[in-house]
């Protein structure tokens, strides 16, 4: 708990770029061994102190291996993700996650690092699989329309998208992530 | 200002559907006709109370109004949105909007309730125009990628879409919006 503690501090304080497992360790009077043995990486850690119930780098890596035959891999990473989002409580985490971020410019600055390393990378080598160009550009866009799905359905919870089901939204939304994966978006 | 402070605290109060213009003039201690006078309708003392430069469904006739020959309607409504929010402060009544909605379940309903009357009510009547199936469904998810940019670029400011020009926006996002609009989406 402690260490938790610690970490939540530093990465407020110093942002996720900032924040070492060393200075972490060093707040909660631990050697940074425990922590590595307990947390993993910085990014598991940041994900413990957010209480996010996986890393989004590898729920995306492991959404992206179970994908089934026939499916668009637009269609499956929508699936993937709600599959999450129910049952994981996505309400209050991202809540908790678009709080801090309207609190301070720090905090939006901490989750922006955050998502760049953790969501929009992962994501950018996948769309570089498919088309070189602009990968990042392409990982930020479906990064909206994630976002907005997410809000839309979980925070503001309006109308059809909070009532549809997980296969109705993978059906509409999945062609519109294939088309930031692929197509031609200048 | 004395109405705009009753208005705050109904809205707050009673919903965006419970609250009344004749309750809020009481509230304020003037005449309903008062009221109706310096802001109209409900929709239009809403905005003012949220700080709204326009409000959505004004902002949203205007602009299918003046749409330029050969660009397709969901770019265009994508490049609008981007010159509206460009030029009205977006980030801090977005920040606004939000941060009421996370603050209280009935701060959430407000809005979602105000959304739907001032947002998605015009968008599902363009969506209904071209194919006339599940145009409240249609809205809605046009909703959640309008949503996801805004909060991508403005709040949360995540790299390439924070940095795009809006013609880049409007170009890979448009396509997405008209998809929304007249394809198959079941």
């Amino acid at each position: 708990m402690a260490i938790l503690d610690a970490a939540k501090v530093q990465f407020a304080e110093y942002g996720y770029h900032g924040a070492t497992i060393r200075a972490i360790a060093a707040a909660a009077g631990v050697d940074p061994a425990l922590v590595h043995h307990f947390y993993g990486t910085k990014e598991h850690l940041f994900a413990a102190a957010m209480e996010l119930p996986v890393t989004p780098s590898e729920a995306i890596t492991a959404a992206l291996s179970r994908r089934e035959p026939g499916s668009s891999l637009g269609t499956h990473m929508v699936r993937s993700a709600l599959a999450l989002w129910e049952s994981a409580g996505a309400r209050s985490s991202l809540q908790a996650m678009l709080r801090s971020a309207l609190t301070s410019e720090q905090a939006a600055a901490t989750l922006r690092d955050f998502m760049t390393e953790g969501i929009l990378r992962p994501l950018a080598s996948v769309a570089g699989g498919a088309t070189p160009d602009r990968a990042s550009f392409r990982a930020s866009l479906i990064a909206t329309q994630m976002l907005g799905l997410a809000v839309g359905r979980y925070v503001l919870r309006f109308g059809p998208v909070a009532q549809a089901s997980p296969d109705e939204l993978a059906a509409a939304i999945g062609p519109v992530i294939d088309h930031y994966l692929t197509s031609d978006i200048s």
